[in-house]
């Protein structure tokens, strides 16, 4: 197995990455897409500008290397808009979905939630809430081996006519599709356990993921300092159990979803930790072939 | 001082919030709108249907007194989209101020930061987030002293460029604008301390309020979960701490802001605990005149 890593295009140099990579002791053979021999597609640059101009940057050299069978999936830090788009452009799109999405999942009371879109759309039209629910529901069968994933439309209220003209519209949809759709979900209900996939419009969605990881690292830092030295073992032990749950930052990041490959983008919080978590969630991505167990789930029901 | 009190249009009964308001000792007297004399509007009810055939229920009849000077401040936990829209038709707008936005405030690292919209208007114009921005900031002028509130736009990302044509609009606009705009803000970085005022639409507005609460909510019965019964003295202090900061159902709700009264939706948790907290939070605002403050901090600029 082939893992393509991004070195370009984050806050943290390629020195430091390259660093992260060659500690990391993994089964998979590890390509560097490097300043060596590529172009950098930085954060401020435009998306599609970049990808126009920057064609032999890392982003789209890796993108087509994933497309070609030479990496068997591709890692970065760096612009996401960009690489979500090059992954649109090269990739094939899985069936019946239109774009691709970010996919990511966050703890539940009792398991895990996906959610998407968390940021490469900024809105969707009504079938493409649909799409993405199909997607998250495959995602959560092949990964969590939930046989029936309960989908939630995040909106401001659980009745039907709440929200926009577009998710009023995405709720009739969920609502006749063969998906167990549980109706529209306020965030406060969405880490109780009640739902595997959580839908919503790239912007909702990045809101969402966002203030949910500000909250918690707010509460985490709150907590450290309430407890202060006086920290017993067993307070030591539920601070660091809290962590391993809620600090989002050592996630292994999002999955860039409905394109025909396994694309991650990292999470930019603590880079050099980041990129290994998100490496080894490739890895775990690639070794339960999950680009062929979306495709399957998905077909039936297309 | 007189504060209207509804009894209708809430979880609760009639009976449990007029035993919560009878239970309290607070200077003001209270004045319930009951089952007695009023019709209910429910939380099923469409708000402006609503309000057209039932003109005598408790949130269109209070506001009518609230108008008249019969009351001083009006305390609900009913319908939001009622209340609002009756605040709307009833009550004189502040000036410069086309639409009324729900204002709460959260706890951050330093103090605390007011948020507007969280759930009147489901898309603002980009005039709006400036008029929003203004009252925000004359809000926070008022009850928490701060001469010159820092203003953050709720975004997916910090460049300018991120977000809907109309969220770039709103960022010129309040760029140019005499306000201490700090720029986009992401929900991560909402609970710092570094924003006195976050300025969103009331969609975003309503999500990052309600997944705040639900990743608090969760966290703090995770704590309680993983101390079980061996709570120590100094961890009960700590959890009872955290508790008071993080558990937003014990804050006093929304403010109806933009129009000339105070208008307060409670918070719907809890309904006896949120009907007291709205009711001294409305007192509050009564007492430190914040209506004439914030028309005062309006003017100049308007």
């Amino acid at each position: 197995m082939r893992i393509g890593v991004d070195l370009l295009g984050s806050d943290s140099s390629p020195e430091l990455l390259l660093e992260a990579v060659e500690e990391l002791d993994v089964v998979a053979e590890l390509v560097t897409f490097g300043p060596d021999r590529f172009e950098e597609i930085t954060t401020d640059d435009h998306p599609l500008l970049a990808l126009r101009r920057k064609r032999d940057a890392s982003i789209p050299s890796a993108m087509r290397a994933l497309r070609d069978g030479d990496i068997d999936a591709f890692v970065s830090l760096g612009n996401t808009g960009a690489l979500v788009a090059s992954a649109a452009f090269t990739l094939p799109m899985l069936p019946g979905v239109d774009r691709p999405g970010l996919l990511t999942t966050l703890p539940t009371l009792s398991g895990s939630l996906a959610v998407l879109d968390v940021g490469a759309n900024i809105s969707l039209k009504p079938r493409q809430y649909l799409q993405f629910a199909r997607l998250g529901a495959a995602y959560q069968q092949c990964t969590a081996d939930i046989r029936h994933p309960r989908v939630g439309l995040l909106n401001i209220g659980t009745e039907r006519i709440k929200g926009t003209r577009g998710i009023r519209d995405a709720h009739e949809l969920l609502h006749s599709s063969d998906l167990s759709f549980v109706g529209n979900v306020e965030g406060r209900d969405a880490f109780t356990g009640d739902i595997d996939v959580l839908v919503t419009d790239g912007f909702s969605g990045n809101i969402f993921l966002k203030t949910a990881e500000g909250i918690s690292m707010f509460i985490l830092n709150h907590l450290r300092e309430a407890f202060g030295d006086a920290v017993t073992p067993q307070v030591e032990e539920v601070l660091g159990d809290l962590n391993r749950h809620f600090n989002y930052a050592e996630y292994p990041g999002a999955l860039v979803a409905g394109v025909d490959g396994v694309v991650v983008k990292c999470h930019g919080f603590s880079s050099k930790q980041a990129i290994q978590n998100g490496i080894r969630g490739a890895i775990r991505l690639v070794e339960t072939n999950l680009i062929d167990r979306i495709k399957s789930a998905l077909s039936p029901s297309m």
